[in-house]
């Protein structure tokens, strides 16, 4: 008999129908005994059509009160699935974040799991029940209702998974799991039977849709197994697990692509210590998400930098940057919203050095210019012009040979 | 300085505009220095949608999920209402039933409230903020969410001016305020400048859609002032307050009609202690509301037994009279679903008797045949056919001259 925390995404649970077949399939699952805790998303585009309200009341959208607004989603949804659930002779009871016990920080429309107790899942566990528990949402230590924002309810059903010590957190979505590259770009991408929680994260931070990133994060960091899988299909889907090192790793996993993110350069800065500093905390101030950094080796004392940040922040970020350019003196700033990046992930590039000599030399033989490099010790990106995004793709994944891999 | 309970119903709160002139109004409440409290119901007609989502998800519709369900369409339009303040430099916080503090029963659908503590309601009132609480429900003592059933934002309102020991309570609403009779049926219907609580509480009672019947009583009760008005022409509306002994009462101050109800005789019941309260007793038990009760006096032996119930109950009420029929040897069940009553209310019949021989002579005189009768100290109602209905009332509302009293 094992414990499972299934999340369901809210396209699994968009309507009556695929709400009776979720009820059916935790029906099933019971039956070969295991103990369900469900954690599910608000329906379909409901969270858009929420916040699309909200716009039209408000301007200013206050963060508390959108809190309130767009929670109500998920907490029907568990309502109507409890419903479903109870017409087929299984026992369930709803529970809002609060009610599970979710305590969070204040930080409305993203905050942050402090604790979790979920006694009250835990009883209805234990006397035979499902119990089904909103996902995304939490009470605050102010005691207001709280969004853990888009994505949270794959969060949520790690975090429950690991307080209740579940065996495993199945995240059902409409993807049927983690393929070595995204199937629309790659005809023969393939989907991978198992992945490491690094190498997930990696994906998830290159562009990788579902999961979502915090979600895997803290599955890696207390070593929760999950399940990625589909609640159209019902087929099984990706394992992700800790790596074991005693296990053949494959050098590449996957291929990333990522067209959210623009270029800014700031060019003729002062090659001066603290500069940088000033700058990414001037960025840090005005709320930009800055993801790769390259700083070009400096020629007669001055040097470039550049970054890449979200498309939607671009402008925030230019501003900033100019501010501060003029402050230090730099030669002007620099933006390019046609960029892609490409990202090549695989745990066994550890001790595979060649890894990036053969993306670099695919690229160049396409004549595919490389604009900014990053690494980490499983992945290398390159950021492209965007046009050349969808080629370098498919030229990648054919030179990793992923599409016969046995991975 | 007053502290005032304001309430809105779902059509006051339909859509962003709507809202925006709640807010509006508040705003200017507040700068004749009120302080404002807020109760909101679901916006429109989105606790009917709810319901009717619940309906294609489930036959069985367990209680404590569509209380998890419906509760969210206050949520949702507390949440909104306070934006709309926020943005008009007003400080609001919207608070659900359970931060408001309302402790009720585990009667789901139709709980009760046991105790309310608005500690935080009354603290944001303290700073100068206006809190906007989620109508018509609370926590239970089991800790779940609970609904208070269809009209309970009036019982909260009423409820929480009570437990804040606020001036008044504001109940907005579509209607102007409360009339002598259904403005539809008699259009020389009057609006009154006051009214007291038990006649308003008849008038409920018999027919009278708005306020909720509860919240009357509970007002009554406790002595909450109430103002019925507009949240669509703003104008002053209805005010209801004890009944003033040293003022001198209209006699009728309201003819009420009302077609929900169906009329049930059962005939040939043996004239034996305890045959009625074996007869209501199973009706109770099958959960039927009944209203009127009339045992017609004994001829040889055996009476008949009429009482109403809301048309929607007639045929629980009829199979349960049936069965019980069976076992007393009652001749038989009869069931008469069209027919009307209508009520004639006023404080001041009490020390004055030819009211009901006028009403009598008034329906004998149109040839309109009363079927049953029943009184209150201040109520006379008679069922007549539902086809005799509208005529009675626009006779009576002329027998006792409510178009022109000055009452």
């Amino acid at each position: 008999m094992a414990l499972i925390v299934q999340k369901f995404g809210g396209t699994s649970v968009a309507d009556a129908d695929r709400i009776r077949e979720v009820a059916d399939h935790v029906r099933r699952c019971r039956q070969r005994d295991d103990q369900i805790v469900l954690v599910v998303s608000a329906m379909g585009k409901e969270t858009d059509e929420l916040l699309r309200l909200a716009a039209e009341v408000s301007p200013t959208m206050p963060g508390r009160e959108v809190d309130m607004l767009i929670t109500a989603g998920e907490r029907k949804a568990t309502a109507l699935v409890c419903m479903a659930l109870h017409d087929i002779g299984v026992p369930a009871d709803s529970f809002t974040g609060s009610q599970a016990g979710f305590l969070t920080d204040t930080n409305h429309r993203n905050a942050k799991i402090l604790d979790i107790n979920p006694q009250r899942v835990r009883t209805a566990v234990d006397e035979g029940r499902v119990p089904v528990v909103a996902g995304s949402q939490g009470v605050s230590t102010g005691r207001d209702v709280t969004f853990l924002g888009r994505g949270g309810s794959d969060t949520t059903a790690v975090a429950l998974a690991k307080a209740l010590g579940a065996d495993l957190c199945e995240l059902y979505t409409d993807v049927s799991g983690v393929f070595t590259t995204d199937p629309r770009v790659v005809m023969s991408a393939r989907k991978m039977s198992s992945i490491s929680f690094d190498e997930l994260l990696e994906m998830t931070a290159t562009g990788c849709p579902k999961p979502a990133m915090r979600s895997v994060e803290v599955a890696g960091r207390y070593g929760v197994p999950l399940h990625i899988r589909s609640a159209f299909t019902w087929e099984p889907g990706t394992i992700v697990t800790q790596e074991d090192p005693t296990m053949e790793q494959a050098i590449v996993s996957a291929i990333t692509p990522d067209d959210s993110e623009a270029k800014v350069t700031v060019s003729g800065v002062p090659d001066e210590p603290g500069i940088a500093a000033r700058l990414f905390r001037a960025l840090a101030d005005a709320g930009v998400n800055v993801d790769m950094i390259v700083q070009n080796t400096s020629a007669d004392g001055v040097t470039d930098i550049s970054f890449t940040v979200p498309n939607e922040q671009v402008e925030v970020a230019t501003a900033a940057s100019q501010a501060l350019g003029a402050d230090i003196g730099a030669l002007g700033v620099i933006t390019d919203a046609s960029i892609g990046r490409v990202s090549v992930i695989g745990a066994g590039m550890k001790s595979n050095p060649g890894v990036a000599a053969t993306m670099f030399e695919t690229l160049a033989d396409a004549g595919i210019n490389i604009e900014m490099i990053s690494t980490s010790p499983i992945r290398i990106s390159c950021v492209i012009a965007e046009d050349d995004l969808e080629r370098a793709v498919v030229l990648l994944h054919s030179a990793y040979e992923l599409s016969n891999s046995t991975h």
